[in-house]
Formats: C-alpha cells, structure tokens, sequence
C-alpha cells in the first residue's frame, strides 16, 4: 500500500510543474488527493489527522497560490470537518465532500453551456477573447442551437491563445475570424455578443481575467453590446469577500519581447500583467452552474457555494475559511 | 357535480379569449381553477394524479405561454407537491398553496402602493407610461399623501393605454398632463420622479415592459431623474435564471398604421414589438410586495418568491421548476 | 401694371395661410418677393425705399415670426443695401441677391444630398424620423448609390409626418420599415446611421428639429450610431449668435388628443411643442450645401453665409442683422 | 435600588444633548439602557412588560429620531421579544440580545479597518472627507501596513471636521494634504483611492454621509478612482426597504453663514443640509464587519443584520420591524 | 511735463500693489498707460522708441505674469506697431489701438449681459460661483426682464467671495440662496442654469476659473443643467494656441487653515490653487461681446480678436504676439 | 537635359514601391517632382501645359490614392495654377507653391515639438501608440525640456512598430516601458498624458490613425488622462469636406497569423485593417505647426492650409480641389 502523503506530494509536484493545469482541473486534482491521503489515513487520533490535512492543504495551496479555484476546491472539500468528532466521521465528510467537489465541477462546465447558450440570440456574430473551455463551450452550444453565425476570436497576446481558440474552433466546423488585440473597437459595432470566461471572480462583482478583458468589455459598454462571463462558482474569490485584493501576476519580459530578444531592447522596462480587472458595471450576466448571476451578486454566490445559509458573523466567516 | 377538467379548460378559454385578462388576474384564475381541479380529484392513485395535474399545468400555461406571472401563478401553486406521499397531502399542499398564492396576488398591489408611495418626494411631478395599475395605485397613494402635483401620461402608442391612464387619473381627481411618447426627452427635466410598471423582471435585473420604457429610462437617466418600478414578486422569471432570453412579441402590422389601413403601405414592413427590455442600470428602485429592491437583486426575488433557502443545485432548480 | 406692394402682401398671406410652405419655399418666395418689389419701385428718394424695404421686410418677416429660414432669406436678400449710394445701386444689388439667394437655395439641396449620401456605409440600416426632403434625397441618392438597405421611418406623432415618409420612400422603390416612436430604443442596434433634418441649427451646435429627435439622438449615441442632421445654410440662426433662446411653438391639444376628442379628456392638461433641442455633443456632422460641418462650427456657417470676413464687433453684427 | 424608568430617561436626556454621541455611541447606550431597564424589571405580567419596553423604545428613538443607527440599536435589542412567552425569557433574550449587540458593535470598526485596509494598494495616496472614525481607522490601518503615502482631507464646510480629521493624523503620525472642499475635482487625478464614511446606508444602495459626499463620489467615478464606504451593519436602514425616503436635516442658517453674523445677509435664505445622498453606481465597495459588499447588495445586509433566514413576507417585515 | 516712464511705473506698481485690480481693470490701465507713454515720448529715432516700448511692455506685464487680460491689453494695443514705418506713424497707431481697446473692454460686459441674459429661460433659478462681474451682470440683467426666480450663491472658499457676491445681489433686490460649496451637487437638480465668470479660456476650450467652477460643472452636466460661462475676448489666451499650459497659482496655506492658524496644523501640506480648468464638454456656451460661442471655438475668437483674416502661419503668429 | 516626364515616372515608381514613404516624404517628393517637371517644360501653350500638369498630379495621386498627405502636397502645389493667364506665370506659381510647401512640411513636425511639449506636464508618464515621428518628436523635446519621467510604448501589432518605437526612444536615452496592446486600460491610470500620431483627420474631426488608437483613446477618456493627436496640416482630408468617408485598407491575413503560418488557420476569415477612427469626443488637443486646435476645428484648418479666406461655395471648393 502507497504512503498517502507520497500521492499528494505527486499531485502537488504536477501542479506546479504544470502537468496538471487548467483552473478546474487543478481543483478537481487536489480535491482528489485529498480524499485519497484522507481515506488510507492510518490512525485514529483526531489532532494528529487534523494537523496532517492541514499540511496537505497548504502544500497542495502553496503549488498556486493565487489560483483562487485551488483555494476553494480544497476548502470545499475540508469544509467543516473540524466540527467532526472522530476520524471516522472526518473520513466520511471528506469522502463526500471530495466527491461532491468533483462532480459538480464536472457538471459545471456543461450547465453553464447549457444556460449561457439560451442567451446568445439567434443569427450572432460572437467574440471571443483568449481560450476559456467555459466560454468555448457555451458558443459551441449556441452554435449547435442555430444560435452563432461568426465568432471573432482575438490574438490574446502575449500568448496568443487566441490562435488556439481559433483553431478549436475550426476543428468543430464553426465559422471563425481573427482579429488582432488592437482591432476590437473598430469591429465592435459588428457584434451581438461578447463572451468570456473568468479566472477570478470578485465579492464586489469584478471579474479577473486575461489581459485586454477590461477593454474589450469598455468597447462592448460603449457600443451596448451585452458583455457575458461564464464562471463556475469555485471562480469567486472568498478571499476578497474579507477585503484582500487580487494580486495580478507579471509573468516577465520574455512573451512581450517575442519573437524578438528582450536584449534587444537593453534598458527597457517590460511590464507583463497577466489579468486585469473587469467592473461589474461593464458586465451584464455572469453565468454560473448555478444559473444567471449579476456580477453584483458574487458575495450570494460565495455563501452559495459554501452553504452559509444564515447571517454568519465575521468570526464565523473566519473559522469557516480557516484552513487556508 | 361538475367535471374537474371542465373547469380548468373554461376558464383556459377566458384567457385565450382575453375575457380573463391583466397579468395578476390571468395568475390568480389559474391558481384558482387548478385547487378547484385538486379539490374535486375523485382517485387516490398518485401516480395519476400528478400526470393529470401536468396536463392541467401544461394547458394552462399554453393559453399564454410567455407570461411570467402565469406561469408563476401555475408554479408556486403546485410547487413541492411532487415530495409528497399521496394524494389526500398533495391536494391539501394544493388547496394551501392555491389559496396563499391568491390571496399573495391580491395585497401585493396594496403593498407595493403603500411602499412605493413614500418613495415620491412631496410636491412631485410624476411621469408615467402605459397603464399599469401597480403603478396607478402608487402614484394615487402618493397623491393622497400629499405628495404629487402633476402626472404626466405619455400616449404609449400603438394602443394608446395612455388615454386610459389620463381618463382613469382623471376620474380620480389627480390632475393630469397628456404629452405624446416622442416629447417624454423635452419635458424630462420638470419630472421628479418616474414611475412605470413591469411585465416581467429577469434574473440579471432588466425589466420588460411596454415599448418606449427603456428609452423613457435612458432620457430619465441622462437627467438625474429616479426611475422606479413597481412590480409584484410574481413578475420575477425564473427562466431567465437558466438563461432564457425574454421573448418579445410582435402584434402585427395594424396597429402601427393605424389610423390608416395597412394597405395604404403596401410593401413596408412593419414592426410591433409589443415590448422592450430597460437595462438594470437606468433603474434606480423596483418596488415589490416585499419591499424595495436593487434590480440587481432579481435573483434573491426569485429565490425568496421560491422560498429556495439555502444553496439550490442547478439540478435542485430543475426540479423545482420541472412543473412547466 | 400691378402695384409692388400687392405683390408682397399676396406671398405674405400664402405663406400666412400655409398654401406656401416648407422652411426652402417661404424664404424663396420672400426673396423673390422682395426682389419684385423693388424692381418695380417707381422713386429715386434713398429714404423712402429704404422705408418702404423695411417695410416689406417686416411685413414677411411677421407673417412666421420663429421661420429661421424665412428670416434669413430676407437678410440675405437684403443684406448690405443700407451701404448703396443711390436707388438704382440699392436696385441691382436686390436683384443680384434675391437672384442669387434663390438659386443657392435650390441647389443646396442637391448639394447636401451629394455630400451626404457619401457618409451612408454600404450596405446601411438607416433611421429616419418625421419628413426631411434634406434628409429624404440625401437617402434616396444613398440608396441609387447602392449604400442602402432599408430605411426605418418612424411614425413622428402627433402629424404622423413618419406615414408621408414611408410613402414617399415606397414609392421611390425604396425599402422601408415602419415602427411607432417608442419603439426607437429597441431598434437601435441595428441601425448603421441616422439621418434626419433641422428646423433651425443655433450658434451653439444644437438642432432644433421635429419633436423626438432630441431622444433618438440619445439612443443613438447610447448605441454608437452616427446621427447626421441634413440642414441647407439658411437653417443656421444668427439671432441665436446674439444669445436668443429658440422659442419652440406648442400646437395645441386636438393633435395629441386625436383620434379621440379633446372633451374626452376635460380637466387635463395638453402639452404639444412641435420641436426639441438635439445638444452639440449627439450629433456627429452636419451636411450642407458647403460641406460637413462639425455641430459645434455653427458659428462661423453663419458667418461664411452673412459673409462676415474677418472680425466683426458686436455693434458690426448688429448692423448687419439691423434689417429684422 | 434605582427606579428602572430613571436610567432610561438619563440616557434619553444625554442622548439628545449631544452628550452622548456619534451613530455607533448612542446606539450602544440605548441598548444598554433597555438591558439595564428589563433586568431591573419587577413585575411578571408580560402585557404590562410589553408596553413598558415599547415606551422606552419610543423613548430612546425619539431623542434622535432620524438616526438610524440609534433605531437599529433599539430594534436588535428588542427583536423578537414578543414571541416569547413570559417575563422571564423576554428578560433573558433582551439581556442576551442587550450584550450581543454592544459587542458586534464594538468589535465592527476594527473588523471593518482589517478588511477594508486590504483594498488600499500600497503607496497610495488616499482622500477622506468629513470625520468618520470607520474610515480613519481603515486608513490608520493601511497606513500601518505600509499602503498609505499621503491622506488629502477635505475641509468639510460648514463645521469644518476636515480640520479635526488632519489633527487626528498629524497626531497618529500620519502625512496630511489640507485641501478646501471645491478643490476635490482639481486634485482628483493624484487620489489612488476615496475612503469615508456613512451615517445611512438605504435598501438601493445609496449612501447617506456628510454633505459633498456625492460631489467627491461623482468626481472619483469620473477618473476611475476607486471609491470606498466604511459602514457597520447598524448603519444599513431597514426602513427604507418599505420604502421611505431619508429625511436630510437643515442645520439652520449659522454655519453657512459663519464667521459673519447672519445678520449680514438679511433677506437671504441660507440652506444647510447635513447630508447628501451618493448613488450606488459611484460606489465600488461598502466595507461592512462581515465583509465586502456591492452596495446594491444592501437589503442583504439588512435581512442578515436582522437575521431573516428564508423568504419573509411584507406582514412578517412589518412585524420583526414592529416596535418603533 | 511729466516723464512718461514714470507714469508707467507707477501704473506699474499699482497693479501690483493690488490696488488696480480686476481682470478688465489692469488691462485696460495698462492700455491706457502706454497709450500715455507713447503720446509724450519726445524722440523721432524709430529703434529707441521700439526698445522703449518694448521695455515698458515687459514692465507692465512682469505686475501680473499670469493675467491673460493685462497680457491681451498690451498686446492689442501695441499689435502691429513694429509694422509703422516711423515713430510718428507708430504713435499713431498706438494711440488709436490703446483707444479702441479700453472702449471696447468698457461696452464688452454690457454686450455680454445683454446676449447672456437672453439665453436664461423665464422663471430659472439661476446658480453662480465666486464673484463674476461679467456674469452678475447678465443675472442682473436677466432678473430685470423678469428672467430670474433666485440666485444660488456658493461660499466659494477659500475667499468666500460668495459672501460678496450674496451681498451684491441682496443690495440690487434680487432673491439669493446661500449655500456651502460641498452642497452643490445636492441642490442641483433645482437649478436651470448655471452662470459664471472666467479668467482664462484656452485653445482647445477648457475654462480656467475660480477653484470649484469645473466641480459645478460636472454635477450640472450629470443632471443636464445648461453651463454658461460669460467672458470678454481677452480672457481668451493666445499662449495656449502655441501649447503653453495655463498655470495655476497656490494661493499659500492662510487661507486654508482660516479661521485657525495654520501653525496649529504644524506638519501638513496645505494646498491652495486658486483655479481649476474645466473641459469644454462640460460647456454649453460661452458668452462673449462677440455673441455666443462653443468653447470649442475659442481658437476663432483668439483670430478674431487679433484680426486675424486669412490663414497665419506659425511664423507669422510668432511675429504677431513677438512683443512678449 | 533630362525628360521632365521621367523624372515624376521615377519618384511615382519610388513612392509605389515604399522606398519613398512616410507621410510628410512622400508629399514633399511628389511637390519637388511637380516643381522639376514644371520648370524644365519646354513649350509655352497655356492648355497644353495645363493637361500635362493633370496628367503628373493624377499619376503621382494613383502611386497612394488614399494617402491624404499626398493628396494635398499636389493640390497645394498646383492651387490656383488654373488661374495663371501663361506658361511662364504658371510656371512661376509651381515653383513658388512647392517651395512653400516643402519648406512648410520640413519646419511643421519642429514647430508641432515644440507646442505639443508645453502641454506634456512636469512629471509625466507618457503612452504612446505605434510609431508617429511627429508624436516621438514631441516627446523627445517634452524629455529634453525636464517633463517625461517615462514613456509606454504599445507593441502595435500586428506589425509591432512599437519595438521601433522602444528602440528609437532607448537611442536617445529615454527611459521607456514595454507592453501588449491589451495592456493599455489596465496601466491607463499611470498615465499623465497620450500622445499620438494621425494618418488622417476628418472633416468632423475623427482622427484615422493606426489600428489600436480609437480603443487607447476610449480607455484614456475613462480615466479622464488627456490625449493629443500631433498631425501637420497635411494630414487633414479636404475629401471628407465633402462628405467621404475615409476608406481603411485591409492589408490581408500574413501579418496577423504571423508568427505563424496563414494555413494553419485554412479556413478561417483574418481581417487586418490598418486604421481606425477615433471620435473628437475622445481627443482633448490636436497640435499642428499652426497652433493647438480642437478636434472640432478641423474644417478650419482646411480652409486655413487652403487659403479660403472668406466664404466658399460649393461650386468654388469643387473648383479649388478639381485637380483631383
């Protein structure tokens, strides 16, 4: 039999190496590793296990520390075990909580296809911005439903993800025009819809993403073209409930050098910030698994997801939060 | 004794034949004919009976099938019969939750008057559009109070509900100003305040509402000028919270060229939408039975008229919305 | 022959009882008047033409005191004569002014048509309100051009001038599809430009145009949609250069009241001002016979078309605008 | 022992000499007043129990009566007493309500000065208006925390609490910019974010704090400057959820005045509102103790301030709200 | 006879001093005094009576180096000069220059009332800033043709030049509200027009005045509220046609600290810019005693003032304004 | 002695094949090559010599037939030619016409430099687009006077000519900062100023510059940092005058694919247009050789680069551009 900790440290190492990636994928790797170290846990001493899911749960956090669908996969699936009173009982939450993480994450995606698509009207021209699965999906649907008749996919630089949009695209048959980052005000009369996914999701109802999201979504604002996120709940940030800002990561000069080299431009300063910040008031729907949303609603969507029914108290809010 | 079916399809009849007609009323009729249906149910087979009650949903429901407040009326009349055991607790949850709804309905508008009427300042000039009685009742409310000096009634063409609100304020002794809909721009500056009511309000908060509401909304808007709208809990869609876009009727040609006959216009097309959807950020307040409301708040509406408490899966509100 | 004067007075009455009408016609036909009139004066006393000319002026001018363009065509018919030595110059000077006011005034028209149709994209949805032959050609010319698609005519209540519109364009081969002003907003996105006419252009860039243009221009902007106004010279006001306000009529209650009785509505107060104001900042250019201008260009079109060269002080306007 | 009613008058008495004072001060006291008056509470008959706690609330609410922080204080200490069945729990539950309420207040500024303190990125420069002790500690805060560069204080005319804001941050240590109210917008551009403070928070979401509140809000959105509202849940009004409109108290000619004599400008009429009210679509945060909010996220603060679980009808708000 | 340098000099000291002040009043001394200098010069040498001119031009433009007005005064008065072939021809020009500006500066604020009362609407409450002789005039001017119901007056801190303003107003009988600077944007929407001064309008149309003026314009342009600035052609600032930015003095602490000592807030900065620059869209007209212009327009009224005719070339610009 | 023909077959053939190129050069050498040819023609039949002339200019057009630099260096060489009464008085225009007009062009981008940094403020952080010389200079001479701390230099793909930008910039010693064109909002409030370039400036006042700019000035006006345009007079399209609208070429799909290959994307629409718009709402300056202008003005910069000095009519301005 396996060391249970010898799995997590696998999948932590994976994670970091980036192996294993993908917002919901990480989450849903981590949420595994834990039921798995949870279930072949030898002992019975409540503290000593309490003291080991600790340490796995900052390891595994520590992999991605501003990945904020990690933090909440792993909270999700320790949520209240310290209310247990024995390991086995400990055992068993875990167990399910695990496999209850997993499995909405699953469904998430193909429920929010499923709701974000009825929004797309029929005979749209759609633009897309980087390579959000959520997103894709969702026009992939529409389009199925009759629903698309062009996507604009940007270039997403610096890493032009956007031509991996586009070829996915392609490869399922779905009209596509490329665009470069610079070219999307002076096409954005010409569309219905713009649809985008998220990495992170504020409590006072900002969305995270790829770099260029904020203009695009000013450029839609400026033109009343509906601006729509697909985001799986586990995307909204706890963290910024309790007043935290969002670091956005520079991911260095490398990528913005390219295709040249950053020694050509000695002595220049090269700043590569890998999101921005979308206000809710450039935002008409995020949509959830949960269903439509306004981006004003992130803090209902927060307690929703972590099934705080009633008032909770910002103690109570602390505790419940505590083991990150 | 009468046949039960034969109810529920008189009184379908009256509102395909707009004999039964007004958004409150349509819902209350079929609240009612469906406990009428439950109560006079012969059988004790309950597997029978739910299939009769869906065909009795499904007809209903089909006499008007984009009305929200029909098809809430049907929905929180019959909502959660499903998790019972047999027929005599699923008439009796029937009978109870027929008769709430009704009785809901009918202080609904009551309420929203008494709230919605301190809302306008005193010594206001009123600008409202179309004719809509929860708004009515407010503005009669606050003019009892003391509170409004002048209503100005657009003509809401094509119908022209205008004249109907000018006669109706008339009779009531409230003094009236009757512009057409193209002058609501010019006179917005001597408005204090707008008051309009909805036909639906959707999940991300837009209402849908008679044509020219949004633009009356964006002039008011443009001015600094509240725009509130009053609307009972049952206009709230929860379709629109799975992603359903708001269908807008068009009712033909006749209308539109009127007073003339269509054929003086032989070869245009002509287009009548009945309704238009105002964006949530022109709206300042949305005054329901149970309180007032950000528009941004729809969806906590929809989850309190549903008494969905905690966390509600997506596969929850299926099922709690499998009815229709 | 006939005595000059009776001459004046017979336009002055057809354009009093409206058998000439239209902004271009009456200040052709005053022009032309004025022209007649002093053609045919028998003296060679300065004084006394000068009496009589001043005369006349006033006589036209009365007859539709807020016409910009009847004002203007007197002015310019007349502009300057106060500085002829002697009759017979004051004489030709008339007769090359009228002469040459006249044929402007025809060919401005075409002008504005000319240059304007250029600003329509191919392939254009273009919305136009109330019943501009400025606004018409410059349409129709668009459309033989091949840059349009469909034209919406909005019905322009009260006059419903939107009916004589559709007629106008149907008849021409043209496309056209008819909606009520309210409906204005919900269409807006699918509108590539605005064209409408003005009643008069003030020194400050606003448009006073058909009552609704002010809230088209709104929506439009909302939505990014150009909004060009089609306006000959003699629209552009100089008394608002010396700061009047532009008094806009109200028409009295039998037009909003129609088609029912105005008794039916005893008690209420019927508003009707037949235009508005379109500020400087909805407008994205102003075509007329001398090219695109910006709104905000007002004041000098005013000075290209009183000829002011250079500088001009206030007491050298005053002058030149002595006559009315 | 002291008579129960004497203390309550006391407290009364200082309240509305301003000798107790501050929102969160006098809604402590009341509070502890009605504890104080239930324990010492000698009889067992709960009519005569009810009517004496009604009276000390009236009381207690009328020496303020547009205080809403006051109201709240009274409302939460008394808040479902009238479901209990006799003296004795009615007692227990006001004396635990009594403790519960002054603690939360206690520790919510310091809760909100740890959360709102994480949304001022570092080096900031920040502005604050007036004299609000939740803002001053969020900055103190953030200025411990190395995020605070420079605080610009607004005079705050007429009392001039600009001028007692810059002694308390001189005193803390803390770098201070003396500015006059007019200079807000001129200094705008240099401000990294906008903290201050709120007397009432209504069910929409506008704000209610010192006036020239709304002028530094709608200056901040103009740039894009963050703008933060520090608020204790105690600050948020439940009456305004039924819909009434905040009173703004005119504090009398001598303020706006000073340092002349009133006198000087006999025949003047001299307006002094204390407050302003700055709408929600300028507000990017509410920093509440139990968290970040949207401000349209107001009624949910109200609903977990009072502790209403599930959906609560109109009758049932009317009743929870019942005492005053 | 007097030396005519001495005379210059003590005009000279007089602005200084502050004891000839007023936009309008420095200027037009200081055209008088070289009018003065040039008539008693004794010489015939054309070079010295340049250099002396030239001499005395920076003498009395160093009182006030950033007074547009004094600068526009000189300049116009010895515009073109360096074209006179001898000194007689130059004494001439100048005398009449020097003639010509002071009379057209004394009947400008009268042409502006007269323009700028015309375009406030009968019945207006009519807002003002500071002191503004131009535009109390036109208030004046407007109440007098029965125009105006009340005049709000803002403090206008840190001068409170309101309080002169109130004053001034009370004296000639018209009503007056007063109010503190914070509360306009609360009182705006009561408010039909806003009238204020100007000390500098730029090239591309931004209005320097008084500290506050852009903060009231931005609350009157969210509420549409009509802005009108009055100013005569020489606040119109030629530099800023060459790129100059207008710079802003600081005033220094007293004022701020008033009525404390600013030692008694030892250790803040205290700012105190005695103007701000409002942008042109927040401008619906400025008035000059040339008729009403778009700020936009100001380049043509920096031509106009200095004849200007045909096309300038930078070169010839230079020349143009060479003398400081 | 060389051909006259040959010589403009020579520069045409240079300018097709972009060994001549940039704005500003191609216009000079198409006026130096009208002026050779012009000189060395040998006959002296005045319509003879006229059709050659159209025959060069139409030829030297067709090389660029959108380049509005080049399209006016013509039209300003030969203005006014047709009104030459011989050979040799024409011959004389042209060579004094191309000599104005290079000399002109040569000095405009120094005395553009030398306006526009007066407006860069001390301090500032300046954003720049693409690759404008005009704009680099402006910059360069606002360093060299103390008043740029850093400039932002976008890629401005999808030819990236800001990498040019960045290393011009690093040449001479200024310190710059690299980043994506999505990364423009989120690094817009660091900003003190924008400065581009123009390819073209309309009529109305739209700017045509690089791809990118209208969503940089949309962003810029967000944040309320000014933005200025720096374009010669020869940039403003007296086309548009009359109503066309600037035609934006499409260079095809290689450079917006590239790195990769165009195949890899078969079947995929690339769209690559080079331009777009930008609205004058959006641009606080435009600095030209003659001076800081709005936006708004630029029919007054045609009529001024085209010596129109008092009014034109539309046959005369037809006339006045008949050469192309």
């Amino acid at each position: 039999m396996k060391d249970p900790a010898q799995e997590v440290e696998e999948v932590a190492r994976s994670i970091k190496s980036m192996s294993i990636r993908g917002a919901a994928m990480i989450a849903r790797e981590a949420s595994r590793a834990i039921g798995g170290f949870s279930s072949s846990w030898p002992g019975s001493d409540r503290q000593k296990f309490m003291d080991a899911l600790r340490k796995v749960a900052l390891d595994l956090h520590s992999t991605r520390p501003t990945a904020v669908s990690l933090r909440n996969g792993i909270l999700l699936t320790l949520r209240g075990v310290e209310t247990e009173k024995d390991v086995a009982s400990m055992k068993e939450r875990i167990a399910a909580q695990s496999r209850e993480f997993r499995e909405n994450a699953e469904i998430a995606r193909e429920g929010i296809a499923e709701i974000g698509s009825k929004r797309v009207p029929k005979g749209s021209t759609v633009l897309t911005h980087c390579n959000s699965m959520a997103a894709l999906n969702t026009i992939e649907r529409a389009y199925h439903d009759g629903r698309v008749e062009m996507v604009f996919s940007t270039e997403s630089r610096p890493w032009r993800q956007g031509h991996i949009t586009a070829r996915w695209l392609l490869d399922k048959g779905i009209p596509v025009t490329m665009i470069v980052d610079p070219a999307v005000r002076h096409f954005m009369r010409d569309i219905d819809v713009v649809v985008v996914g998220a990495d992170t999701v504020t409590a006072n109802g900002a969305v995270i993403n790829k770099i260029g999201t904020s203009q695009i979504a000013l450029a839609a604002h400026e033109s009343r073209v509906p601006f729509m996120v697909c985001a799986e709940t586990f995307k909204f940030s706890k963290e910024t409930l309790l007043g935290s800002l969002v670091e956005i990561e520079d991911r260095g000069p490398t990528e913005v050098a390219s295709p040249m080299r950053p020694s050509d431009f000695q002595g220049a300063r090269i700043l590569n910030p890998v999101f921005d910040a979308t206000p809710p008031e450039y935002i008409d729907a995020i949509v959830t698994e949960l269903g439509i949303v306004s981006p004003y609603m992130a803090t209902e969507v927060i307690r929703e997801m972590f099934e705080m029914d009633g008032p909770v108290t910002l103690e109570g809010k602390r505790t419940q939060f505590s083991w990150l």
